[in-house]
């Protein structure tokens, strides 16, 4: 089934203790649109770019069948840019700069073939934006998630609020659960966030994983340990791309399939933090894939013998 | 097979966002006997108490068939004492004091019948008092583990990593990795440390469940997300116990059977945290124990569909 997506495309400025990149593309959509297209062809992306925007990564982006059509690109503007460093633990990061240029008064505008998407992932942005996607829809999708962030919880709390009340998904982190929510148990928190609409709750922790709340039920899927993590930058995002890309390829959101998907949204970050921006993402094969899929599967399932 | 565990019994004062307890018992063996006597009998517990130690206390552990022979009480001397106070994550505390009393010259003496124990699990001690339980023993056990903590990489390096290079599994939490290896990684951090003795090793994350190493295996088991953690003291302990005492119920050293370990020492910690100290520990039934373990089980468990 189809999937849309909007978010940003941009440069980003990256440090970590293992090196430093100047300017390199990253943003929301990017990174959720390479990682759903693993699964799905035609991913259909919405965002706005400048003219400074290099165009051998959007024929990168196209070589992986996404589509560029919602992509507008603004002439004699910059395209968003982003500077941070992160620290060793790599769980904390500082923003050193934000220049939002072409995304400050950008407007989504929605292709005609965009229009009846049956899947919309909402990546981090103005939640005003956020709703202009939704409300430019012929129809309700069968599932549409959406992130965000605490900078948006400070400041729009109230737009925000209105947009959580339309999705089914969201994906958050648990600092973000727990601001959104006033609660410090996450158990608590996805019971509070329920009551705001979504029927499933994501909470992304990280190298600690990712929980999913849907109900009474909860599954959990820890981060795969890695010899090294280079740079955990667009992690949240190719986790929700991947994540989304397989419910949008199977079209099963069934609490089984929906574990599944937060499996394979583990499985593509677990690709993403190996090396700097959207790098290894565009270079994956099928049984890398596989291969990792089955890492996962020895990670975490145990046969069980009980007590008697 | 036989199961010996040496460390403190002694009295907590614990505050957490949700109460105050002013003197408590606690105490890693404790915790640790009381948790593996779920999976055997007659588990063999090595410490020393004061005149002031409770002797309700001490029936309550004789009634769950926790040999006391091996501990000493000290006429006229007081119990190990400890106080502490979390922090609303719950996974940061202060100490607040600490007073060793009977613990400041503890000399560990094995009676006999615990000489030929096949399964020991040290409890975090001054390493020179591990080693000497160690010394004690009439053969090589088939598993020793052992917990430790940073204070006594601080402050006895040395000892600690002569008692290290004795045992096969060690326990300890993933700071307490990171400073011991003196690797940010924990996947780097485990190859050092098998370098330096064990062939397991367990990096315990509090709420963030634990991870289980062993040459290039690695395994993961969550914490169960609760409603509400009311005290965290003596989880790592229960956790300990109830992956010792598995171990030495069943005998079995393959790595899918330490995984089975690695969860009931979850499961068995999952109770802990409900309430104050150990009294959630002491009512356990076989019941509420499987009908724990299938949480787990649902909390991880998925079926593969791969991607073709």
């Amino acid at each position: 089934m189809s999937l849309l997506t909007v978010g940003t495309v941009a440069f980003d400025a990256i440090e970590t203790p293992f090196g430093k990149a100047d300017k390199i593309v990253g943003g929301a959509a990017t990174y959720i649109s390479l990682a759903a297209s693993y699964f799905k062809n035609d991913v259909k992306l919405v965002s706005v770019v400048g003219d400074d925007f290099p165009q051998e990564v959007l024929n990168d982006l196209k070589k992986r069948n996404i589509s560029l059509d919602g992509l507008q690109v603004k002439e004699g503007e910059k395209s968003f840019f982003w500077a941070g460093k992160y620290h060793y633990n790599m769980n904390d990061r500082d923003t050193l700069d934000t220049q939002l240029n072409v995304l400050a008064d950008f407007d989504p505008v929605l292709p005609e073939a965009y229009k009846d998407s049956e899947f919309v992932m909402l990546g981090n942005l103005t939640p005003a934006v956020q709703m202009r996607v939704l409300e430019q829809l012929n129809q309700r999708p069968k599932a549409v998630a959406m992130d965000t962030m605490n900078f948006w919880m400070d400041t729009a709390m109230d737009s925000l609020k209105e947009v959580i009340s339309k999705v089914d998904i969201l994906t958050i982190n648990d600092e973000e659960a727990k601001q959104l929510s006033g609660e410090y148990s996450l158990v608590r928190a996805a019971h509070k966030i329920f009551e705001m609409g979504p029927k499933y709750l994501v909470i992304k922790k990280g190298e600690h994983g990712a929980l999913l709340f849907h109900g009474e039920e909860v599954f959990f899927a820890p981060a795969l340990p890695l010899q090294d993590v280079f740079d955990p930058t667009g992690a949240g995002d190719t986790f929700a791309g991947g994540f989304m890309g397989w419910l949008a390829r199977s079209g099963d959101l069934s609490f089984e399939n929906m574990k599944r998907a937060v499996i394979y949204g583990s499985v593509l970050a677990s690709f993403c933090v190996e090396k700097f921006g959207i790098e290894r993402l565009k270079e994956l094969t099928l049984d890398e894939i596989t291969q990792r899929l089955d890492r996962f599967v020895r990670l975490t399932h145990f046969s069980v013998k009980k007590l008697d």
